[in-house]
Formats: C-alpha cells, structure tokens, sequence
C-alpha cells in the first residue's frame, strides 16, 4: 500500500470514504470498550487464586522470628517478607521497608514526609519557595499527579531508547538546587517499554546533585514482569552502582506484588541506604504500628521465593504476550506502510506507545470515544496532561478480552487513519 | 489497715522492712514481664482465626455492587464494609471512607494532609507560624507522639470523669484560631476509661472555634468494647449533633477493628461530614488507588453485620473482664485503706488507670523495671512524656496471662508501698 504522503487528492478522498463506511459500522456495533488503564485481566487475577488457601484457621500465623503475626508489632515487616521482596528487587532484607497493599502511597508517603520534614536533615520542602521535579517524559500518569499535588513544578525530559536523557538530567540536576527529584520507572518503562542501559543507570548513580536531598524515585514496577521468556530486558541495580559511586543515599527505590498478585491487596516496600532507611524509621514509628502482617505471611506462604515469583510471572505472560502480539499486529498490518505512525515493541511491562503524527492524539482519542471505546485521555503521560506534541497514545492490552481488544484498536486505527486524512485534506 | 499517715514513724520503719523482704522475694524470682501496652493477648486473637476461612480459592470474591475485589479502584471502599464500620462507628455508609490496617495511621494522615494542603481551601498548616492543639489528659501517648512530630503545640486540659473540661476547651477554642485541633478518645478513654457526658458531647458540638480549620478528633477506638453486660457506657453520636448544632463539619471520627479482629490486620475508617468526605478524597484519590479490598470483604463475610461483631466483643469481655477484676482485687487488697493510691474501674476499654502521691510515678515504674516488670513508662500519658504531677501509672491488664499478671500488679502495688513509705521517712 501508498503512504499517504505519496497519495494524490483523489486517493486520499477515496480511501477517507472507504474508512468513513467503516466508522459507521463501528458506530452501529454501540460499542462500550474501555482499554485505558493497565489493569490485570481476569485470567491474570485467577493466578493467585490458590493464595487464599494458603492460611486457614489451623495455621501458625507466626513468621520465622516467632512473632505472631496477628498482632501488632514488627515496624518494617516481617523478615521472610523483606527477604521475598528484597529478591524481586535486587537488595538484602534489611535496605527494605514493608508497606501496606500501594507502591504508589509509598511514593505518595516519600514525597509527602521530605515536604513536611525533609530529608536527613535538610530543609522541609514546604519552607522552600521552590521545588522542581524532572520527569521523564512520556511517563506515568500517577506519578505526575503526586508531584502535581504538592505543587512542585515538572520539568519534561526526553525518555530515549536506553533511558532519559542524561546529558539534560546531569545538567539540571547538578546546577538546580531547587530540583529533588526525578520519577524513573526503569525497566519495561510505562509507556514506552523501554528499560535503561547500564551505561544511564551507572550515570545516574554518579549524579552530583546540587541539592542533598534529591533522590531518584527509582519506580521497579515491572522488574519480573517479562513477556517473553527469549527475549529480556536486564536492568542494572542501581543501590549497588549508588554505593560503588560514593553516592549511597541517591535513590528510593520502589516495588510491590500489584501486578503480581492481587492489584489491590498486594504488598509494597521501599528499597534504600540504611541511612536513608533510619530516616524514614523517624516517621515510620509516628505513623503506624506496622502493616498486615497476615498479608505479608500469606505472600510468603504462597510464593515461597523468587522461584515462585518467576513461574508466576511465566503464568502472567502467557495470557499478556498473545494481547500485545495481537495490538501489534493490527498495527503492522494496517499502519505499517502508511508512514503515519509508528509503536514501541516492548519485552514486558503493561503498555504499547504509539505515537502519531503531531496534534493527531486528542482528535484520534476523541474520535474513540465518539465510538464507544476509550483510550487512556491523550496528554496523560505527561506532566500536567499536556503532551507538547499531542502525539502520544499509551495502549493497555491486558484487560480486555482478546475479541474486544481486537475491536478496539481496529476502531483505533480507523481513527487514527480518518485523522491522517483529514489533516492532509484540510478537512475540520 | 492503718493509713500511711496515720503510722508512727517506728510502725511506717517496720512495714518497710516486711516491704522490702518482699521485694527480696521477687527480685530473686527473675521476672521479665512486659505488661506495657494495650495489647490483645493469644485467646483473645484466637477469637477471630475462623476469620482465615472465610475467603478461600472458590470463593466469589465480588463485593456486593458485583465489583471484582482482586483488582484496583472503588477508592473509598467495599459498600458492605462501609456499612459494617458505619454500624459500629454509628454514622451512614457514605460518610465513611475505608483504610488500610490501622486508624493510627489514618490520624497522622489527616493531620499531614492539613499541614500540607489545609482544609476546606484553609492556609496549609505548614504556613502558619504556630499551631496549637487541645489535649485532654491523662491520654494516649501515640495520638501526642503525631502532634508532636508535626511541631504542633500541645496544650494540657485536665480530663474530668465526664470528658474533658469543657469550660477550657470552650475558652481556648473560640479565642486562639491557631488551636486547629483536640485529641478525644471518647469511650471509654484511654487511659482512664471515662465516657463522656451526654452534655460534654452537646459542648463539643456546640463549639464556635476561632479557626475554620478546627477539628474535633473523635478516636472512638473502644466504641464496642465493653467489659460487662449490665454496665455498658453510652456515648452519644456527635457527628449528629454537630449537624444538628450547625457545625456539621467540625468532627473527624475515627474506628477501627484492630480489637475486634487482628491488630495487626483489621481495617481502619474515618468518619465525617459529606464536606470533609470530598475534602479528603481530593487527596485519597492521587495517594492511593485504594486500600486492601479482599480484607475488607474477609471481615464483612465474617462478621456479617453489628450483631456478629457485638458477638465476637463479648467473647472478648469475657476474657479481659477477670483481669481487669483480678488488678482491681489486688490493688483494693493492698491499697485501699492506706490512701496512697486511687485508680479508675472503667466499664470497658484496655486500661486501668492508677493515680499514686505527687512525684512517686517515676519512682515506681523504675522500681518494677529493677525488678524486670515494665509497665508504660512514666510520663506517657501527658503530651512531651511530662507529667506535671508525676503520679499517673497506666495499667494494660490484657496481654499477659492471669498468674503473670497477679505477680506484676504485686510487684507494682510493692513498689508504690516502699516509694510512700520512703518520702514519708524522707529515705532516698
């Protein structure tokens, strides 16, 4: 097939009536699709199915220290839980804090203790009169809206194939002392897949930070999360990298069994320096009393190990990888020639970007909707919702079944065609 | 018995001498016991261990309203587990919104989100020069411990056996805008274990405080939790009378099923005006995408509704009532003709508390610490650990069993003997 740079008028105008006798097709089918969100199937949910046997009235609801796990207690978590975690995120047990069921209240708590009481000493954010965040861009909706939340204002950075630009972070980072620091989801990257090469990794953790406390907010969220068991991302520990740079309190890192286990009764933790640990600890004991232990033991009763975690994760992949396969296919099929839009083809994670030609994003989302499917709203992987190029549409394959998945970016593509023409026709 | 002071200095010489062939015995008994804190003993956790059967890998784990509870979102909570808080916290299921395991936690967030952001479009308390708060003591250690990270000023009003005073509160709350806030444990405190007045209730309605942002924090943290059948105290619903006051939105109140079901893995809710709810979920919704569903359908399908839970509090009572009977019997034994000592009977709650001569509290705790007994530390129930008249001893009869707990409240009821004895003879 033509691109449509290559179309005359004439073909053009052929090819938008062609598509338009699809659209009302579409339309007649009164679809109600909603793929925005990266929410497990439920396939996916009936994995974990077998972790609500796991502890029953007869069990020994104590840990392996001999703490009953019923009661209150044990501030950080239970140790065989900070051990199970600690191996999916790559650190020993004691650099870890256990929460409760939410990475992202862990991210929320982290932003929200540094604004109220800073970091290891340093100035309480809210006394400052400005605070600066970069944010690697495009990325992850929530995260901006915590940031967004306490008012401090985001700086894009370019998300490029091997992580975000680090001549730009370098340069911000080490002359803003305003700046405190930067969202990065590392690995299988929401929304672009991509996972960052040693070399970003080992730079960042060489940052010189002009301010003391800027931290990384190093976002794991999809460390074993791999689609294919042939082709994976590897990802660099950075505690490591930070500790080997004499840069050891530099980063939180982040991690939870959300996508794991249960999305909402999963079990989240923060990785990091004992430094930065004891300063949390500060807060931590205001705080609480310590998270759901039974839920911790049911974790660990149930997955065992990091061997656990993987045949999980294998389950998990084969029900998204044939989903993702499917979305690029369509893509392939019916954009691939036109020279209008290209993907990401990721090796794990959640999403599939897509990214059209500029100021097509928010007419193609709205045409969807028009057709009864909803996509992610066009803008939301960037700061403040607005994507300076509009061209960036975040695709979530895994909740869905295959048939509506199937329908929606058959709808998506049609609209993402109508809006090609249309803009080459001058058509409003 | 005589009392102390009517001993000839020779008879107090002889009885201190029989005191401390006492204290000889227990000394050489090498105890270590650790009657501290509040805590649910074994037979009382093994009440709700039917509660790990409820949910097992057949079940349908769909919340009423047909909503999967595996996965992420309904923000605020399960609509049954709404319904069963709101039964035992005596408001409407859409005044509630639903946390994760520990209502101490949902305090310390209520405060830091109106020291990061206000409330109601206040001044963030963060810009303000001063913020004061009202504390009624004796009191619980760890609401203080929350005002006192957050620098917050803490100002004592003395707690009478109907509730605070309110001709203080009254004062101080309508003339100083930057008192933002008073703890209450309004049944059944802690630690006296008072309930208050119907009219101390209709007071604190009343309330015209100088600040928009004042809240009344209602912990009613033992609003079940009875110890006798035929005395019950009863506290009159004040979230309903500030609306029938016309201040509908000056309460948050507080609940939990830490002493119903877990401690360490109950649920936890706030309970407030429709305002407030809106208010708080302008931030809930960037924080969280929603606390642990699966185990706020485990505690519905467990106990179905208040009759379930006022079932399961008297199995409680039953094994809290014999120890709070046993303290009362040895301290009456001992004490009672000697008028060295006064304590409290409560009709419910987790504490005794016991009111010696002026300075000896200290004294005493140090002495059963010598003799490997710790009780809370001296001091904790005033804000900053200091207590003005250092003669409050909080007594936590429930986690130990009954013989270890006869031998700490003899050691104790020692110690308090030799402290009068020796002020009285002026002995170091």
């Amino acid at each position: 097939m033509k691109s449509y740079n290559e179309m005359t008028k004439k073909e053009l105008e052929n090819e938008l009536e062609n598509l338009r006798k699809i659209t009302k097709e579409y339309k007649d089918m009164d679809l109600h699709l909603n793929i925005q969100r990266g929410i497990p199937c439920q396939a996916q949910l009936d994995l974990s199915m077998k972790m609500m046997d796991v502890l029953s009235s007869t069990s020994d609801l104590s840990c392996e220290d001999g703490i009953d796990c019923r009661t209150y207690g044990v501030l950080t978590g239970i140790p065989e839980c900070k051990k199970l975690l600690g191996e999916i995120i790559e650190v020993p047990p004691e650099n870890i804090i256990i929460y409760g069921n939410s990475s992202l209240n862990v991210m929320f708590d982290s932003i929200s203790r540094s604004y109220t009481h800073g970091i290891l000493g340093s100035t309480p954010w809210c006394k400052l009169d400005k605070v600066k965040w970069l944010c690697p861009v495009p990325g992850y909706d929530r995260h901006f809206a915590i940031t967004e939340y306490f008012g401090i204002e985001m700086i894009n950075v370019p998300l490029k194939e091997d992580g975000p630009d680090m001549d730009i972070v370098e340069k911000l980072v080490s002359s803003d002392p305003s700046i405190k620091g930067i969202w990065c989801v590392p690995k299988y990257s929401n929304p672009d897949g991509i996972t960052y090469s040693n070399e970003v990794v080992k730079r960042f953790a060489r940052l010189k930070p002009a301010a003391s406390d800027f931290r990384i907010y190093w976002d794991n969220a999809y460390s074993v999360h791999h689609l294919y068991e042939d082709k994976q991302d590897f990802l660099l520990e950075i505690l490591d990298e930070c500790k080997k740079a004499g840069n050891p309190d530099l980063v939180y890192k982040f991690t939870s069994t959300s996508k794991i286990s249960f999305p909402g009764s999963g079990i989240a933790a923060i990785a990091t320096s004992l430094n930065n640990i004891q300063d949390i600890k500060e807060q931590f004991k205001i705080q609480t009393i310590g998270h759901d232990k039974v839920n911790q033991l049911r974790h660990v009763r149930y997955f065992k190990d990091l061997n656990g975690i993987k045949e999980q994760m294998r389950k998990h992949a084969d029900i998204l990888r044939p989903k993702f396969e499917l979305v690029e296919k369509i893509l392939e099929d019916n954009l691939k020639d036109l020279n209008i839009a290209h993907w990401t083809k990721p090796h794990g994670g959640y999403f599939i970007s897509l990214y059209l030609e500029e100021n097509s994003a928010k007419e193609v989302i709205a045409r969807c909707n028009k057709l009864g499917v909803s996509f992610t709203p066009a803008g939301s992987t960037y700061p403040y919702h607005k994507d300076p190029h509009d061209n960036n549409i975040r695709i979530a394959p895994s909740y869905p079944p295959m048939k509506d998945l199937e329908t929606a970016i058959n709808v998506l593509v049609n609209s993402i065609k109508v809006v090609a023409i249309k803009h080459r026709l001058n058509i409003q």
